[in-house]
């Protein structure tokens, strides 16, 4: 395969970079990854970080385009890139894109994350999830849900990410099974309970006073209700479910209305439990969608 | 003073024993703390850690009745006492206490948890917040609100605790604090900043969509308009404002109703700052509410 139709995307993070070398169509033909996320990395390492990262497909194929995104072109990585303004297409965020050369001639493209000014109190800020929703498509106006740790609702219209919401959801989540008091007691190594996801699911269709309901958690094991076989999946329909009524609350849908779920960070089987449950007409996207966006704004920007 | 008008109060939790010796009307004339909380004892050690700690009080005035609270009335304590049932007042609460006699011949009287059967989806519990409500007094029909880890708002009427719920806003507010990445960055130590808790307050009265208005606290980073200094208490206004909204929501007050803030759990007045916010017409209740009321449910078991 010739240098000119390859190209390397680079998902490079707070504790790990990863590389993904993909063909003109965006099919993935190789991938690996490092330890060298931008916390074990100095100003001035990150070049000589990625020369070695990627030098084996560099010694194959000679000069090849490379896309970087992630929390490398946040505050704290290697090139602060400013976020694009919604709303914004795969035109604006290669508008935004930061180019330099690597020593082997090899194009660098930095990627921009996507904010919505329109949020209050302070506009909203995604950076990743813009380039995956790019690569699921902007052809048609739709409601996205991209499920993780922060959650984003998307809406797309006329080509471009009209506005978007995160949801803190999944490190609420993560907190109270890691550190709390209400959900002490969960049995270990985690269980999947699918029922209790849905028990959890049901109540959170039924209450708006999320401060009082987290708290089920722990009255539900004192009356001798929930086990601690359930408890997981039980908080984590509980705050799950809270997203789907906050969206709804924060007009991201009505009953019945149509939504997607993009991305794949392992939770879209329980937000599709989810959405079916608060009556959306939901479907599951592609799950190799960040390298189609990530190649689709490369060829933008280097065009 | 004889020793048949003093009373010991030992608020026995998990990681501490406090004991306050008071007289008939409630003064503390003494008071002493030990670190032997339940965590630290085994089946079997509790009777002595007792008689140990208060052999200094037991040896000046001889046998003194005792009552005991806290978790040591719980099921990982040293005797499991049966939640009582809303409505609840003094006798009831006294009806469901357990006796025995110490070595010394002294009392022991534990006193019960409450509990409130019509909350869903579980029976809401506390253990320690209906003593403190007893001693604030059960003569005026009042909504009471208990800040604390566990925030609880209660509604005392015709004489008894009619029912109560709890709010885990004080957890939520340490998980986020202590371990979250969303507040990440707030200023060490700790500073106290009324406008940010203010600011707070207001943007949790403008939205209910918490898991999304809590991205906030990073957002506002970001957009170079919240401070590491602010961030903090920016966050306590946050979740205290939502507890507030949330309370509303459930019923527990309209805008220009009275309640009052019973005890002592040093977040007193940021709950007078959230309340006046909110538009609840609102009282500060006594702080000394513990043995006030410790006393008067000994009193009635004993009787």
């Amino acid at each position: 395969m010739a240098a000119e139709t390859t190209s390397i995307i680079v998902d490079w993070g707070t504790t790990s970079l990863r590389a993904m070398l993909v063909d003109a169509g965006g099919k993935e033909l190789d991938r690996l990854e490092t330890p060298h996320g931008i916390s074990t990395l100095k100003a001035g390492e990150h070049e000589n970080a990625l020369m070695t990262a990627l030098s084996p497909w560099f010694s194959q194929y000679g000069a090849v385009p490379v896309a970087a995104l992630g929390m490398i072109t946040s505050r704290n990585g290697w090139v602060e890139i400013p976020y694009v303004r919604c709303p914004a297409g795969s035109t604006e965020l290669a508008a935004g894109t930061s180019r330099r050369l690597l020593p082997n001639g090899s194009d660098l493209v930095f990627l921009p994350g996507l904010t919505d000014p329109a949020r209050r109190p302070f506009p909203d800020v995604m950076r990743g999830e813009e380039t995956q929703i790019v690569g699921h498509g902007l052809a048609c106006d739709a409601t996205l849900i991209i499920p993780g740790t922060h959650s984003k609702w998307a809406g797309v219209k006329a080509g471009r990410i009209e506005s978007f919401q995160t949801f803190v959801t999944g490190e609420i989540f993560a907190l109270l099974m890691t550190h709390s008091f209400i959900a002490r007691g969960a049995t270990q190594p985690p269980v999947d309970d699918p029922e209790a996801f849905r028990w959890g699911i049901e109540e959170a269709k039924k209450s708006n006073v999320m401060l009082s309901l987290l708290f089920s958690a722990r009255t539900g094991g004192l009356a001798g209700e929930l086990s601690a076989q359930q408890l997981r999946s039980y908080v984590h329909g509980l705050v799950i479910g809270q997203e789907f009524r906050q969206a709804q609350d924060a007009g991201w849908y009505c009953e019945g209305n149509r939504a997607t779920i993009v991305g794949n960070d392992g939770l879209n089987d329980l937000y599709m439990v989810a959405a079916k449950a608060f009556g959306l007409d939901i479907f599951l996207g592609a799950d190799d969608v960040l390298n189609h966006g990530a190649l689709e704004i490369l060829h933008n920007a280097l065009s």
